[in-house]
């Protein structure tokens, strides 16, 4: 078979991973798909700075045009990230009668519909192994290992950036501006991590394994999404403290009323697989209505990681895998897709903490609201204060109190949420994680 | 598309299961694949005996050739179990111009390289999803998902079983008889459980994952194979105080000497994911050279975890994805394939129980022998002996003695265990379990 020739748009660490082993291995490729796969040329924004020495063996250009008009390109691979020109360029391709390959999650979300489609009308395929979780291969799991499955959940670690920065702050006692820090000295954090710590990358990558499950269009605008930036270490040690560890989860639970949807750093209890993913690494449990739970874990994210992923999306291309599952995706929203439930009527466990003063009928003034708004309290921890002698005269001692409800709803709990925020025995922060138990 | 036609020999649990999903669910079928998959037979030993009722709605017939000569059956779905006559039928299915789908180990283990040869001969497919770990999709991980890696080492709690046993031991108390007649009663064991108990189970899975990740043709009797049949609950304990979780594990590592292979109980760190893994549940963890670390977790045998697999290789023939694939796995022997290192060579971390008379100079003589043959000790437990008041008089009382080693080779352990099975001061059992750090 003819040689499978690539073009790369952008060329920066992922692109020097994926160059790297086109190179080397030429052998592993070939014997991988009966063919081989050459880095024919990539192009950059600015051809002049300095990059990877492995780009001195591929023809570098700064104008895209370069791999969208060239006979000699089979497969553009988009490793630029960002919307525009990414966008832009990739329906290029497409139109061109070039297959895409892509790690870039946030263009597959805010334009997937878009980019789907021009596949579609041109013929040809993208793939996009790559832009979840990286080294786990859960595009290939849902389109192709779980195909006799109705998938009826997805919970799902994979933020890397975030659950290093949580074990960080949880095995170290770090603070969290601490913990943040040491993430971008080691290379897992941006030097503005907003996107990580936000939840928003989580979330974009939750509407990714959504579409492909369920079939539903969703953008992160469209259900909660609550990032680690908010937590405290006080928070990661009374949640051990009462058996579970704190993870940004990006949950969607297939209901009677619809896709239960949302991320948010979540009280998962110790045991439980997802409970036990430490560091950068990344985990999806996914239950399926034929096989059960699954579990699939890895390295989240990363050059090496994210490489493989990409260069076992080209090996699909070359084989021609690539091209025969794409048109049986659940990503055309043909199939009724399942409809959001409203974010009211999630019906969870909750970890409430409040930062009190320490005076009478404060515990009564909050378990009343609660009580009112039909919250029954699991369990209820408050430590000894300090003894008033220890602080200034006058003032009561502010002191947290922690509470974990029985299942109630996000609409419940909200409710009560407004209520509690006009009591004036609290200070701020008033913290409020769902669980999942 | 046309419909694809499938034939069944063989139908049990596996085969009513998946009966059910082909019979129930056609329209996901058709959106998985864009065409019908019919089963169109099933032929079974006895066709009168009694079945599940799906079966009332699939022609049942006791002859063979009404599956493999059937112009209206595509594709050969082999649920038989067992060597023959399933793999004389296998081959004629081939020969006959038919896929083959099976979930079958021991057939793939014993007579893999006559039947992959005979596939690629009669320029057919064999699908085995189903074969390792059930609803667990480690075939297709390493057939596509892997393909950018060199697979380096695979450690595998593939005998769900022996899984079940072991956790109902340590989280019961429960001597290894009782947990046997549990894990029967409740249909996770055979009446006669020696294939899972002795190891030859997970032996048959490993032998099928080392042929696709190094292309090393193996059978267990190449290779250390132990079961946990020698275990008692008093190692499950010892190993949990020095901080390890015991487990059957499959193993497979890429060294410099060859491939270091085995499958034994093996003591596993606490934390580790492998050390998670509870009841039925498989875990397999693999390392790639690009990916780095990996793990894929999931039901490992039953009815509907391993009807997912099956169905989903049924997917892949009717999509054309197996047919791809197959060609390039590494199963053909012609890629160099790696040796098997000598067992004598791996060197790992042992822990050993000895019972022991309590008298003086007995640990004295022990460590001696291990220290001549080079084995230093990490850590001993020896618990106070009853008072020599509460033994018969005369004797000395028997007890226990832990020692963990540093890291040896096998070699030196072997010959310090025949120096010690001398010593007329130890009394069986003698246990001997590697360590996994």
């Amino acid at each position: 078979m003819e040689t499978l020739r690539v073009g790369m748009l952008g060329a920066g660490t992922v692109g020097s991973g994926v160059a790297r082993i086109l190179l080397e291995e030429p052998d592993r490729i070939v014997r991988r798909c009966g063919r081989r796969i050459e880095l024919t040329r990539a192009v950059v924004r600015d051809p002049l700075k300095a990059r990877d020495e492995v780009f001195s063996r591929v023809p570098v250009s700064g104008n895209p045009r370069d791999v969208l008009d060239a006979a000699e390109v089979d497969v553009v691979l988009e490793l630029m990230g960002g919307l525009e020109p990414a966008r832009t360029l990739v329906r290029s391709a497409l139109q061109a009668g070039k297959d895409v390959v892509t790690a870039n999650k946030a263009l597959l979300c805010e334009h997937g519909e878009e980019l789907f489609s021009a596949a579609r009308e041109a013929g040809r395929t993208i793939a996009f192994e790559a832009a979840v979780a990286g080294g786990v291969p859960i595009i290939h799991v849902l389109g192709q290992s779980m195909a006799a499955n109705q998938i009826t959940a997805i919970e799902a670690i994979i933020n890397g950036t975030s659950n290093f920065i949580l074990t960080d702050m949880f095995r170290n006692d770090a603070a969290y501006d601490d913990a943040v820090r040491k993430a971008q000295a080691m290379g897992y954090a941006e030097a503005d991590p907003s996107m990580d710590v936000e939840g928003t990358d989580a979330a974009q990558k939750l509407t990714l394994l959504t579409l492909l499950a369920f079939g539903t269009r969703t953008r992160p605008e469209q259900f909660q999404v609550q990032g680690i930036n908010t937590l405290e270490l006080a928070d990661l040690k009374y949640a051990d403290e009462l058996g579970y560890a704190v993870k940004l989860l990006a949950t969607a639970k297939l209901l009677e009323g619809g896709l239960e949807m949302h991320t948010q750093p979540t009280l998962i209890r110790q045991g439980r697989p997802l409970a036990t993913v430490e560091g950068a690494n990344n985990m999806i449990a996914l239950t399926g209505d034929v096989v059960g739970q699954t579990w699939f874990s890895g390295m989240g994210a990363g050059q090496m990681a994210t490489a493989s992923a990409v260069v076992s999306d080209l090996i699909d291309v070359a084989v021609g895998r690539a091209q025969l599952t794409f048109p049986h995706l659940d990503v055309w929203g043909a199939h009724a897709p399942v409809p959001l439930q409203p974010a009211e009527q999630a019906f969870r466990r909750y970890y409430l903490r409040f930062n009190v003063e320490d005076r009478p009928h404060v515990i009564a003034d909050i378990t009343d609201i609660l009580g009112r708004n039909s919250i029954s309290l699991a369990s209820v921890i408050q430590h000894e204060a300090p003894e008033p002698d220890d602080v200034p005269s006058g003032a009561a001692p502010i002191v947290p109190l922690v509470i974990m409800t029985h299942r109630t709803t996000e609409g419940q709990l909200r409710r009560a949420s407004a209520e509690l925020d006009a009591l004036n025995c609290l200070r701020r922060p008033k913290v409020c994680l769902p669980v999942s138990d």
